[in-house]
């Protein structure tokens, strides 16, 4: 069973560099042709898939829409959830990372950009979004570290993607840099500070295959100049 | 309670003039082009919806994407499911309407095409589209009549789509022409003769406003030159 992690193409908000989390800055041009281009990859390595899962962000929609165009298997079940969302990135949702260093210094931005447990400064306006009605708002926390995302992410893992894997499918998850940062130290194990220095690709499939019990058995990632 | 059916927009077999069915022709640019642009007079209404439904092929599955693309609505649950795919036109699928025409005659295409409990040929080779492994393959017929169709359209909206209604929630289902004629003639309860006559134009939002007790309260068709 294969687990292919994809993080969104190019937003209009990359572009911008500003800090977006939960902030619904949709699909570059560009954004959409990396899409559909790792697609392509997946489809030429044979890849068959049982079912998508993605954050509810706009941006991470579109690149699953354009990935399973690509593979001819748009028709697969397919399943949002707010816990693939990015970490939530508080008050600085929206602002230019530049300004920010600018205003409050490199260290500090490094900090909250950087370190496990450090949060942003919590957005006084809270979540107020339609998408996310209905859920268990004291779930819900409007400025997260990445520790906070992993203890959303890692429930996320055991009752939704692991089970999948499991059984014996082949999934889909398109998520965002820090929320696939989360997902990825929890799948690897990797340490507090080691995560600090990993950095997720724009649209380049992380293709994992895992043996029984969910033990890793190769990692590749899937790059449009070696294809 | 809204209720707002698209059939997909123009696809490739649309503009061959193939009889299409199960066979899965992707939209052309028009066809996306028109899908966005019915997304966008569900905007300019004002509409939100609660959850959408297609069937499970792509030229709806892509006019599911461009019609909430434009409304800004990508987030909302999205569920696929073959009970709303068109009819499937068995043995005449992926050939030439008029081509039928010379070889047949017309009157026998037309009652392939019309009349309410004609099945067309059925396709020898079965369903074979791994889209639809794992579903009760009893269920599924390589060839149907409008008839055959709405035995598998009502229950759908008896089981998913009439209980999202009734529980006071929006919902947009994107389908096909005999789909939706299927759909539309158990709605409106349209007799077996009457529902002949009836079209469903492409990309064109039909509006049901439901009262209490499912019963319809008004109906508009939204095109473009009227908005």
């Amino acid at each position: 069973m294969k687990l292919i992690l994809i993080r969104h193409g190019q937003s209009e908000a990359n572009l911008a560099n500003l800090f977006t989390g939960w902030f619904d800055s949709p699909l570059t041009d560009k954004g959409k042709a990396d899409a559909h281009q790792a697609g392509s990859l997946l489809k030429a390595e044979g890849i068959k898939l049982d079912a998508a899962y993605s954050s509810l962000l706009s941006r991470a929609i579109q690149t699953t829409y354009f990935v399973l165009s690509a593979m001819d298997q748009l028709y697969l079940p397919y399943q949002k959830d707010w816990r693939l969302n990015g970490r939530h990135y508080g008050a600085l949702e929206g602002h230019n990372k530049q300004a920010m260093k600018d205003k409050y210094g490199p260290d500090q931005v490094h900090a909250w950009r950087r370190t496990f447990d450090v949060r942003p400064p919590l957005d006084p306006t809270g979540i107020q979004d339609p998408r996310y009605r209905g859920l268990d708002q004291g779930a819900l926390r409007a400025g997260e570290s990445l520790k906070d995302t992993l203890d959303r992410v890692a429930p996320y893992w055991q009752d939704t993607l692991a089970p999948a894997l499991k059984a014996g499918q082949n999934i889909l998850v398109v998520g965002h840099g820090n929320g696939l940062r989360a997902l990825v130290k929890y799948i690897e194990n990797i340490s507090d500070d080691a995560i600090e220095s990993v950095e997720i690709p724009n649209a380049q499939p992380i293709v994992y295959e895992f043996g029984s019990d969910l033990m890793i058995q190769s990692r590749q990632i899937l790059k449009p100049d070696q294809s």
